[in-house]
């Protein structure tokens, strides 16, 4: 389908094709659903044997009764894991409850309010984001993951947007960035399958990141919010080792990173985990033994049963690849078929994660999503790839396929790929008149 | 022992006779901790079958795949169950994660930065403690709970004392602050079994607590930690129903209440509750739905295996009390054989809860603590009760005796007798002299 040449009698004539085909499946009684990167109810039942895995044993390989108060830190086993998924020591990371998201706000919150003592200050608290600056901003790479805006705004953090490339973050406008404003104080990352793109930071982006420590202000924190660290769908795949790279610059403060296990055993119930410099860490720990008499141990030990060894848990993974494998390639079977040839629509073929991250032609996203719903395919919000809701362009639309059935994939992007011709021959259309 | 004829002679040779005893407990090589109210071992192994409980059924009775995302307010059979509890209905309480700690630093953090928008408010945010007040203060029935006084400690919420007496804080006094201060935004209490004096709040303290929100600012708040709702030593005893009381007065927004099953099932896995009017717990959801992915479902579900009803849950209690019985007994009768009869110490018989709090003569709290630590009894630091640390009396000690075994608290009762009759003749000699 080519748009551009088309006469308005021809545009006219498809429009009411479309249009007949999408009143079609409207009168259907379709109820599917592609919002949110959730598991699939197979992908939970691979981990199902995790009730019962202790067979009544609640002590800890290091002695720990793991039924009772404490251990504020984390299991020592369930750190190392953590160690070896981020890449860090195991000094270096706290193993907590579900979830990873409950981590970023506490280290706002923490960072923000009560201070992480970075560099020689005497005290946490003159290093709190809120007593260093009026107004506390964050870089946020678009399009980006929606919870981790919310918690931004929650805070009343000013988000600043910086494109996406194939790299990652779009260095050079983050350097620039960081380097004028001292009121930036954060930014966020999905270094691996970054939601939605699927993008893989390159070495050199990683590097950079790494380096922005050098020349941010002093209680300048990137989040790197590692959620798909081995989650990938075609192989592993290496990124760089960010804490590595932080050391060799001296700027181990500057980097939180956070994963769990959400994706890889229940989601719901999970082990998260925080990783950063030792100093960070402490810091962290002063706020979360007030607020926390420790985390689940009991789940993190049968967590450890699950996955003996971190090389357990990466096959594990393998099983998860086999189950999302063909939702992805069904979603860029009909992606192919219908917008290769033509400008209609844009995508990333991910090659990881939980999304595929489409772009309309400019001004049309919500139109999509709209017509979408009417035909009983609920789609994520247009916008809510973008802080505030906002893409300037009205273009992004974020497909999450780990959870309908392949058959409900099948039928919710035939009406998907229509919604989105509908819309463009539309708007052709009427710039046509 | 009488201490107030003896000659100074007399009081010599008793200085050396407990001194020699003292010395001889510190020789040996004891160990024993009276720190914490933790759960035994024989009592946290009475909910062991929880692990495997679900033999392979992850769905919840209304449906629910608890393995998944989501459900922010918890299940809907642990709200019931919740509920129950704390006498409020379904819809007026969340089940949470692991601990009511947690939720009760949430409440305080939500109430003070974001506002849970009492009153006819036009936005939460005006109503946040933070902004309708220069200096936040909350009044602190003393002695009571060292992690309630580190969380206001945390946010710099200036405490108030106000004595416990045998029916509850003194609320004259309460009232009094409150008519008088409106920066009064919170007031801790713990109404049954209040750590660590035991005291059972009377019917009528229950009602001048609900009847608070009467005369104090609109965003006051009372954190009604019920964490002993269930934990009877000699039977099961009710305390006045504070929603019920709060609707007679149209003060359902001044209360939260917070309760948990750390203490019922496995102390560091359990299911914790926040109670409120629906106006506040709709602002807290606002807030908690940024931080929390929802709460491990999985784990409530397996409560609701354990505990099919509430009447389940509190035959599960007798249990407990079967255990904890003999080890309060121990600590009361070594009490009672050496300072019933003189003014060397004063406690009261907790019916239930986890602690003997025991006064020593003014100004010898921190030396008891300091011999009994020589002789290798480690107890709560002295001034722990008491918000930053600070008994002006120096003389409360909190004794916490369920968690080591009956012959432990044989051995530590002996040492911490003979320490207190020490302290106590060393003052009267210098007194004396």
């Amino acid at each position: 389908m080519n748009l551009q040449n088309a006469s308005i009698e021809e545009l006219r004539q498809l429009e009411a094709e479309l249009s007949r085909e999408h009143h079609a499946f409207c009168q259907q009684d379709i109820a599917l659903d592609l919002t949110r990167g959730k598991p699939s109810s197979d992908q939970l039942t691979l981990a199902n044997q995790l009730d019962g895995i202790l067979d009544g044993e609640y002590i800890a390989p290091d002695g720990t009764d793991t039924r009772n108060y404490g251990g504020l830190e984390g299991l020592k086993d369930m750190r190392q894991l953590g160690a070896e998924l981020l890449g860090v020591k195991p000094s270096e990371v706290l193993a907590q409850g579900n979830s990873s998201l409950t981590l970023m706000f506490y280290a706002i919150m923490i960072a923000r309010e009560f201070g992480l003592g970075q560099k020689g200050a005497s005290t946490a608290a003159e290093t709190a984001w809120k007593n260093t600056t009026d107004e506390i901003k964050f870089i946020c790479p678009v399009p980006g993951y929606d919870r981790h805006f919310s918690v931004c705004e929650q805070f009343g953090i000013e988000m600043i947007n910086v494109p996406m490339t194939s790299t990652g973050p779009d260095m050079d406008i983050v350097e620039g960035l960081i380097k004028a404003d001292p009121s930036i104080k954060g930014m966020w990352c999905v270094p691996k399958y970054s939601n939605p793109t699927g993008t893989i930071y390159s070495d050199e982006t990683v590097e950079r990141i790494a380096k922005l420590g050098l020349t941010a202000s002093s209680n300048f924190c990137v989040f790197w919010d590692n959620a798909y660290a081995v989650h990938d769908l075609h192989g592993y795949k290496a990124i760089a080792n960010i804490m590595d790279l932080c050391r060799k610059h001296g700027t181990e403060d500057s980097v939180m990173q956070f994963a769990s296990t959400s994706k890889i055993s229940h989601a719901g119930s999970g082990v998260a985990f925080i990783a950063s410099s030792e100093s960070n860490l402490k810091h962290f720990l002063d706020v979360l033994g007030i607020l926390s008499i420790g985390p689940d141990k009991v789940n993190q030990l049968r967590h450890l049963r699950l996955f003996p060894s971190y090389d357990a848990l990466v096959q594990h993974m393998d099983k998860h690849a086999a189950l999302l494998r063909p939702r992805f390639e069904c979603v860029l079977k009909h992606l192919n078929a219908n917008f290769a040839d033509n400008d209609l629509g844009q995508w990333e073929s991910a090659e990881g994660g939980y999304f595929i991250s489409f772009n309309t032609q400019p001004s049309l996203a919500k139109k999509v999503v709209q017509l979408a719903g009417e035909a009983g395919v609920k789609l994520t919000p247009a916008g809510a790839t973008f802080p505030y809701g906002n893409d300037s362009e009205n273009s992004n639309i974020r497909i999450a396929p780990s959870m309908p059935t392949l058959d409900d994939i099948e039928q919710a992007m035939l009406i998907f790929v229509n919604c989105v011709k509908l819309a463009s021959v539309t708007k052709a259309l009427a710039a046509a008149k």
